[in-house]
């Protein structure tokens, strides 16, 4: 039969990630195109002690139905650690535990966006919160961006002429794709802003705590006094993504709207992941296995970064994250990145193209380079080939 | 500040049974309230030799992202599974994993609905598929109903005549809430109807295999000639629902927009959960597992059906299920089930009022009793003080 989808469908399509992603999967191929943790660093002899003793202290409760928002100890301590780290107020009740923070975007477009609505982001953005977001009919107005952030005058000007902007979605620290970090000026106009036209803020921020040089600044939701600021956090990124937890934190009454809207959606986060990583935080110092993640990170962005600068082309530019999982790759404007990763594919290289995270199409002389999933060599090699394909186009 | 949700905010409250489960939590109740399993019955042990040896065979792949479909063993043996006991025939492309199968209903809505279609559902239906289809705006009209599932009349009449029926919505077995299950006419009838009419069917089935007596009826999907079908299954009533692993099984064709949705909404289940789960399968006869659970429900039912017999007031009646959780008691007219449960409350006794259960409202003198979570002292005691109570109604 013909099938009679609903009109959101034929705004969503298969990621072109997933589609690399499946190529990269097949054969051997080094890429730098997922946003994948090094899975050297996860800590499995620690999982496995955590996941006997969670078993055996509280076997049924942690196999059974449990909260919509989520295991009160982990929220508390998700809290405790936002207050310490970005200067916010948290208490547990502004807190509800997420499918990761992918499912924190999705939750906010349900919460928030009517068809129609308008979603402000920067230009260029994470390409699956355009997804995510899109699932619920919104359009987007990409902000002009720079390596601050978003340009104060023209979001102003934007806010002040655009009727029906429901959101602004940023990415403050290390920003996927470009690996940029707003500064701390522009949140503080970026917060005010959104205060004063009571616009909601979607600050997604999976990457700030993997900082390889520099002082963490405060979230956006430190500085905001009416609610507007929704903050995403993850696991994803500082432990394992494979447990998929992350959480939400804001304003209680929004809160309780995300649990509303969750509890339609999927009742609750696996409860075993959610106490296996309270109880890992209880028996080990978190802050340890995160200084291993930066350290190797920060060593695979340093060989990144200089690999390129020996080796590109000249026209080719590039960003120097100071975190993070991502350098964002621009060519000389007639040259087109999938007309790149064709060519690149053949050598066993693979990477992104940067036109879909633009959510209305163009720069498709852009592309983004992930150096946290692969071992030092092998970025080496691949960014030596990938510099070979380079110098055919320019 | 005033938050402006989306309009579907409003269609959503915070479910009555989640309240009701609140109070359960706070203090020592008898619940009849929920559908939680019996957690003495979770293969503790059992998942914890798993666990260890899913870490120690592959402990950094099950920690790490993975496909949104889901693990490949595991949708095979959920499709030779389903194919031996429903008469499908499917294959592992038929199938992917969700989070729970109250995710699948999310999914079905977020992949069909558009503002303003209208579902189809049995009279009265699970309370928390109507909140997982309201949220994309669409409206319900209940089919008159009886024990052996809609009269085909009545459907074939409302489906000839009703513009937008996008969606039949229905649980097969053991229904939720009245326990009621589909005779195979019935179930034939349907698929022939949604066909002819070009109507999807959603066939909830997560109480299927917990048959007590009589014979396993094929699926509604067997009956399938051109993909209309989409089954819902889940590893919560046969395992643990902690996991939060069910699954949706369709047309190829169909589960390609799922996957596509489900990736822009959470992209993809814990990887762990799915693993441990298939080892677990691979390990230990969950035949047996689930004779286990079955006998101890079975006992349930039948105490739970022999207390009311004997002790509920005469013009108080309810179903007598051939398995799963739920019976499905009317009371007299006139009666509130609201008030019963303060009254009952009052005496630390809860069940679920009826009424939630009917989309479009009425039916305020039914109530749903849970009976697989309590052990059978309870059971005895709990219905004991509820008799008591009716009885000051009646």
């Amino acid at each position: 039969m013909e099938f009679n989808f609903a009109n959101r469908i034929s705004y969503l399509t298969a990621s072109e990630i997933r589609e690399i992603l499946k190529i990269t999967e097949q054969r051997e191929i080094i890429s730098f195109a997922g946003g994948l943790p090094a899975p050297e660093l996860f800590p499995v002899e620690e999982i496995k002690k955590v996941s006997q003793i969670v078993l055996e202290e509280e076997g049924t409760k942690v196999l059974q139905y449990s909260t919509t928002e989520g295991y009160l100890p982990l929220r508390e301590w998700i809290a405790d650690r936002m207050n310490s780290r970005l200067g916010t107020k948290l208490l547990p009740d502004h807190i509800i535990l997420t499918h990761g923070s992918q499912q924190g975007l999705d939750l906010s477009g349900k919460v928030f966006l009517d068809e129609g609505d308008i979603v402000l982001c920067e230009s260029p953005t994470y390409l699956a919160a355009i997804s995510a977001f899109k699932a619920y009919g919104c359009r987007f107005l990409e902000v002009p961006t720079d390596d601050d952030g978003m340009l104060p005058d023209e979001l102003e000007y934007i806010l002040e002429n655009t009727p029906r902007v429901k959101m602004i979605y940023v990415i403050p620290d290390f920003q996927n794709p470009t690996g940029r970090t707003w500064s701390l000026d522009r949140r503080k106009k970026l917060v005010d802003l959104a205060m004063k036209h009571k616009v909601m803020v979607i600050e997604d921020n999976p990457y700030g705590e993997l900082r390889f040089e520099g002082e963490t600044l405060p979230s956006f939701q430190s500085f905001d006094q009416t609610g507007c600021v929704v903050f995403l956090g993850t696991f994803s990124k500082i432990f394992c993504p494979g447990y998929r937890i992350g959480w939400v934190a804001g304003d209680p009454r929004v809160i309780e709207k995300y649990a509303i809207v969750k509890q339609a959606t999927d009742l609750q986060c696996n409860t075993l992941a959610q106490r296996e990583i309270a109880k890992f935080l209880e028996m080990y110092n978190i802050e340890d296995h995160i200084d291993k993640i930066r350290e190797v990170y920060r060593k695979r962005r340093d060989l990144t970064v200089h690999t390129m600068e020996s080796e590109f082309p000249a026209g080719v530019t590039f960003t120097r994250p100071q975190g993070g999982l991502f350098s964002w790759v621009e060519l000389p404007a007639q040259v087109n990145a999938r007309d790149v990763l064709e060519r690149s594919l053949e050598r066993n290289v693979a990477f992104v193209p940067g036109g879909p995270f633009f959510p209305n199409g163009s720069n498709e002389n852009t592309l983004r380079i992930n150096f946290s999933n692969m071992p030092e060599d092998r970025i080496v090699i691949g960014l030596h080939s990938l510099a070979e394909v380079l110098r055919e186009f320019i």
